[in-house]
C-alpha cells in the first residue's frame, strides 16, 4: 500500500545541475498552483476566519458571550466585510453563535476542552475533566466470553475467555457527555466486580487494584445512530466523536479496552505527544 | 465550575459502620440501576455488537471483505439473531457494509488508521501514514499579521507579528483525506518561505530548519460546511474530524499551529499516552 518518492534522496553530485533546474521548474509549478486556487478564494478565507473564531471561542476569548462587531473582526482578521460575514454565517450554521438584531453576535453553545490522558493518580474524574460534577449512569454490567476482536486487544486473553463488560453514560451535571463500553480482562475484573460503581470509571478500575499507567487513544468522526442519539440527547445523524481506548497497567499490558462515543461539544486534547520511535509505532500489544 | 465528591475520602474509623451500611444501600441502588436499563436492552446490545464489528472491520479481521454469516456472528458475539441483524443494519446505515442477496455481507468502505504523532525523523509522510502516495494540494500561502488567537498559540509571537499561513489539502493517491491550515511563526517561516512545497508539510518545516520534537493534538467531531465538503469530496453536513495541532521544537516552543479537518474514514491513533503530571497538564505555553 505504501509507495514512496525516493527521487529527493538519490541525488548525487553529478545530478545537482539537473536538480537545480528541476527546482526552478517546480517553483514555477508551485506558483501556478498558488494562483489556481479553488474553491473561490473568498470562501477559503471565510473558512479560515471561521476556524480562527472557533478556536478563539473555545479559548474563552469572548468571555462575556458577545463577539466583537464586524468592523473590529475585519481589523483583527484583516479580512473584507463579506468574508467576515460569511465566516459568522458558517459559525451560525455550526450552531455556535446566533446573530440578534440590536444585541449583536452571541455565543449559544458551550464547548468543553477535556484532557485525553488518564486522570493523574488520586485525582477524581470531576477535577480532571473540569466540566461539572461527573456521575456515571450504568447501562450494562455483565460477564461475557471475549470475541476475537476483544481477545486481540486485551493482553493475555484468548477468544472465549471471560471478560467483564461495563457500559455507562458519563453525565456532567446531569447532561450526557459520552457513552462508553468497557471490556475488562478477567483477573482485574473479578476484583472490580466486587465494587459498586460509585464515583467514576477510573475509581472503579482502581478499586480492582489496577495501577493505570498509560493509554492509547484512537479517534474518528461519525454520525450518531438513533440509540446513541437517544443516550446522548442529540439528533440521529448528528456528528459525534468515536473514541477507542486501550488502558495499560504498569507492566504495559492492556487490561481494559473501551469503545466510546462523545458529543461534539467535547474537544479532547492530548498534550506533549513525543516524536515516536520508528520501531513498533502503533502495534497494540508490544509491552513497554 | 468543578464540584467534587469528597465523601469517600473523609472516612474515619468511627464512620466505618455507617460506611458499610451506605455501601449496602448503594449496592442495592446499583443493582436497581442495572435492572432499569434504557433504551431497550436489545438496542444497547445491537450498539455493542455494531461497535465490536466496526473495530473488527478496522482491524482487518474480515480481510476478504466478506463478513461471516448471521449464525456465526450469533455464536461469536453470543447474541440472538435479532441483535445481530440490528447490528448489521446499523453498520449498513453507517455506510460500512452492504448486504447483497446471494453474496452475503460485504465491506464497502475502507477505513484508515493513521498515527497522530509526528512522523519520525527521516521518515516521509507517505511511509508514516501508510495510506498511499501523499501529495499536498496547495490552497493558500501568504504572510499575515497574527490575530490574538494565533499569537496566544505560537510562542514568542505578539498580536500583529507576521506569521506564514500555509493551507493545503492532503491527497492520498489523489483522494482528498484532510485539509490543514498552518500558522508558522516568523523566524522559521522566513526560511520555510524560501522552499517549495515539494513533498509534504513536515519536510517543508524541516527545510525551514525546524527540529520538530513533540506536538499537542486536540480532536472534535463536526459537520462539514459546504466549502470543506467540496475540498474533501464529502456531502455538506457529513461528520468530519476537526484537529488542532501545536507543533513544538526541541526547546518546547510552539512554532506551528494547525487547524485541520479530516474525512471520517480516518481513525487517528495516538499510542502510549503516559499518565499526566498534575502540574501544567493542558496549558499550551509552558516549555518542557
Amino acid at each position: 500500500m505504501v509507495r514512496r518518492a525516493t527521487a529527493d534522496r538519490d541525488t548525487t553530485v553529478a545530478d545537482r545541475g539537473a536538480d537545480e533546474q528541476r527546482t526552478a521548474v517546480e517553483r514555477k509549478a508551485f506558483e501556478e498552483q498558488v494562483r489556481g486556487l479553488l474553491p473561490a478564494a473568498s470562501h477559503l478565507s471565510a473558512r479560515r476566519v471561521r476556524d480562527l473564531l472557533r478556536a478563539a471561542l473555545r479559548g474563552g476569548e469572548f468571555g462575556t458571550g458577545r463577539l466583537p462587531g464586524e468592523a473590529e473582526l475585519m481589523a483583527q482578521y484583516r479580512a473584507p466585510r463579506d468574508v467576515v460575514r460569511e465566516a459568522l454565517d458558517l459559525l451560525r450554521r455550526d450552531g455556535l453563535i446566533e446573530r440578534r438584531r440590536g444585541l449583536g453576535t452571541l455565543t449559544v453553545r458551550a464547548e468543553y476542552v477535556v484532557p485525553g490522558a488518564l486522570p493523574p493518580q488520586d485525582r477524581a474524574l470531576d477535577e480532571h475533566l473540569a466540566v461539572g460534577a461527573i456521575t456515571p449512569r450504568l447501562l450494562h454490567w455483565a460477564w461475557a466470553p471475549a470475541p476475537r476482536v476483544i481477545a486481540e486487544q486485551l493482553d493475555d486473553t484468548a477468544v472465549g475467555d471471560d471478560c467483564l463488560c461495563v457500559e455507562y453514560v458519563l453525565l456532567a451535571d446531569r447532561r450526557p457527555m459520552a457513552v462508553f463500553t468497557n471490556y475488562i480482562r478477567a483477573p482485574e475484573a473479578a476484583r472490580v466486580d466486587q465494587s459498586g460503581f460509585r464515583r467514576d470509571f477510573y475509581a472503579l478500575l482502581h478499586s480492582g487494584g489496577i495501577d493505570l499507567t498509560s493509554c492509547d487513544v484512537g479517534v474518528q468522526a461519525a454520525g450518531a445512530d438513533e440509540h446513541t442519539a437517544a443516550l446522548l440527547h442529540v439528533l440521529p445523524g448528528e456528528p459525534v466523536l468515536l473514541v477507542q481506548q486501550r488502558i495499560r497497567d504498569h507492566t504495559g499490558r492492556v487490561v481494559d479496552y473501551a469503545l466510546g462515543t462523545c458529543r461534539n461539544e467535547l474537544l479532547i486534547e492530548i498534550g506533549r505527544i513525543p516524536r515516536i520511535d520508528v520501531t513498533g509505532a502503533h502495534r497494540p500489544k508490544d509491552p513497554a
